[in-house]
């Protein structure tokens, strides 16, 4: 350990990559000091806070060296060897890349494709449809469409997966898991839910809900 | 440790994921037992590799636990687990967490972008436009114009990082100079290189090509 200090996480409740630090230190049984960046009015994208960040991204972890540390992954991680009780990415080096397989299946799979169907139709994005950039970048219909199609392979590969495991990341409750929660709630801004026949993936995703970490963080819309 | 052992690693020396792994193999030091699977025969989607990666996707790391690994960070990070010797993703918590944010930006900001470019415009995938499923997707053009445009702003912000680290993860070659390489080697396959003008990447390119893991890996087009 070098020793250096957290000072703040700047989050934003609404942003889903946010509510992934929420829910991990949550279930960490954890806090940490936390400032507010508003989305909605760009603050992300004022000077002061891309000298911090310059992509304008949220969450960002503000240590005393100096440092700004993007990317929930990240964040999470460094987070869980300051406080590794409660483990959420695994004990043994194969569990660990299980859960890590897993947590990016949920990402690149469920996540991207449920991002790509929202920001290319939402309004609010019609100029803005690629997240982490400052520049305008029109919306491409055709990606949206493109996007629903892929949850529909995500739910099903989601659901065969928990019919044979009961976490995402096998055993216990991950960082897979939490990713998964974020993926499927992305899809439902663009009205996109678990169909109902996936009895392992509805399952799953009831009993994420039962937990404080999850139902607590959840903000509709 | 559960005590599994590594049977063999499937791969495909044109797969820029496997290429990760063999870079980092190399940067190790090691070796591990190897198949190839044909991608340009579509091995991949056969049955008898699909019973062993349901997406049909390369790398993968069988283990004498029944186990098919998937995904090259969560590969490579088993891989350090049991071979800790010359670190590739950092020592105390905050490097890793360094490492680990910044070989996101190479994955999300550069890999992805220069795969949206090239998926979308190669006569070859123009109905498998997306990575990872065996579903038929027809390709978008404006997603390929728009990977372009991205990859301008990924190579900008490459070039800043290079400008204060002498790599993309800090003082060491990483992971994130891993990703980093195959990111600008994957936008090369649509003719988009890295623009003479930005000196430090520039810098760190050719220093990455005077490397044996990188220069003796890489296959062209």
């Amino acid at each position: 350990m070098s020793g250096e200090k957290i000072i703040k996480l700047y989050h934003f409740p609404r942003a889903p990559h946010a509510r992934k630090v929420y829910i991990f230190l949550h279930e960490k049984g954890i806090d940490i000091p936390r400032e507010e960046i508003h989305l909605g009015t760009k603050e992300n994208l004022q000077e002061s806070f891309l000298k911090k960040n310059n992509r304008g991204v949220l969450p960002v972890l503000e240590l005393d060296n100096g440092l700004f540390l993007d990317e929930s992954p990240a964040i999470c991680c460094y987070l869980e060897a300051l406080y590794p009780e409660r483990p959420l990415f695994g004990k043994t080096p194969v569990e660990k890349a299980i859960i890590d397989s897993w947590e990016r299946h949920m990402e690149f799979d469920g996540y991207l494709a449920a991002q790509d169907a929202f920001r290319n139709t939402a309004e609010r994005f019609a100029n803005y449809a690629v997240a982490g950039v400052a520049e305008e970048f029109k919306a491409i219909p055709a990606l949206a469409v493109r996007g629903l199609r892929r949850l529909d392979i995500f739910f099903s590969r989601l659901n065969q997966r928990l019919e044979e495991s009961e976490y995402v990341g096998g055993d216990n409750f991950s960082m897979a898991d939490i990713t998964g929660v974020i993926a499927v709630d992305m899809a439902k801004r663009s009205k996109k839910t678990l169909p109902d026949n996936l009895a392992s993936a509805q399952r799953w995703y009831t009993a994420m809900y039962e937990r404080d970490s999850i139902s607590s963080t959840y903000i509709e819309g």
